[in-house]
């Protein structure tokens, strides 16, 4: 094996072996002794990777921001339909495979988010390129939707957050209850014109 | 002034400082010290009223557990109309009153959760009480829900969840964008006769 292809394992290694100890014993308890020995390496491989715990937590975040945008732009192209375009992007978003640790450690994000600048910069910077691209999503559904693109957009965000904080701590196992539930409802509202609710009420009355 | 009297406001400036303190800097971060600063009082007068730190973050998820219920059950007894209150009940729980401290808060409670035994314990008994008021105020709204009583109830804990990210990571000013569109959308299903839509779609097509 080459150097380079050996130094890139390692890393993968620091930074799988990282999550879970941010995950279980939390960011700020975390220490790099406990990721290194999480990863079977020596603290030097530790610092020959990485200068700091927040190095390899900002490296999480853009793996998890990157994973994240995958499935929405995804959902994006994959759909022709407008309404089932941004239900499958709501979707892809708030998916979180059984057993995974990022919801706890999305839970870690946001904490750090709130003191550490970097952390909260490119948090920001992830969640206003999926509002950017939702919103063109709910402009292109056009009157189908109930709301502006922008609250769309806001609305699915919180679907998104929601599933996390359920997933994290543990009111669900696995995949969120809510999510779904939620879009569901959302869905409702999509695909009928805002004037049929008046008619409804009214033959209701 | 009585001894008990004074007692009781030292404990409740020490409680108010401690959540400007845990706010701002982080539960992990902050210290006794901070605490008793923040409140302009000794070590000493800390130590006289709490143990540790956790018990100040746990007299704080309390006080927040019950505001959140008071609100919930307010407008549980308030709305007349089942689809009304259950809007009133989603509106009151995930709104908080600009400039306040709660939901950066609320995300210290979510991370201390995973690994503290007893807030996790009390948050986790604080949501499945007002999933229970929900569900009881959706199976009263019966068919005008779209969805499943304890499914509106997670939709509801979500949208709560996403408004308090929201305002926590500043993605806003003060109160949440997304809990009123997301509400707005998911109350479009709402007042609705399910077979409207296949009614509606069929008229489309």
């Amino acid at each position: 094996m080459h150097r380079m292809e050996k130094r890139t394992l390692t890393r993968a290694r620091l930074v799988e072996a990282a999550l879970n100890v941010f995950a279980f014993e939390g960011y700020e308890h975390a220490t790099v002794d406990d990721i290194a020995r999480a990863a079977g390496l020596s603290k030097g491989a530790f610092y020959f990777n990485f200068n700091t715990k927040e190095e390899v937590l900002l490296e999480l975040l853009s793996r998890w921001a990157d994973e994240r945008s995958s499935l929405l732009h995804a959902a994006f192209a994959f759909e022709r339909d407008a309404g089932t375009r941004l239900r499958a992007m709501a979707e892809a978003l708030a998916a979180y495979r059984g057993g995974t640790n990022w919801p706890p450690l999305v839970l870690e994000f946001w904490s750090q988010a709130l003191r550490a600048g970097e952390v909260g910069r490119r948090l920001g910077q992830a969640y206003r390129d999926w509002r950017k691209l939702l919103a063109t999503a709910a402009a292109e559904a056009g009157d189908a939707v109930a709301g502006r693109p922008g609250q769309v957009a806001d609305a699915i965000l919180a679907i998104h957050d929601g599933a996390v904080s359920e997933i994290a701590l543990g009111r669900t196992r696995g995949t969120t209850r809510a999510a779904p539930a939620l879009w569901a409802m959302v869905a409702a509202g999509i695909g009928r014109p805002a004037p049929l609710r008046v008619e409804a009420a009214a033959a209701g009355a």
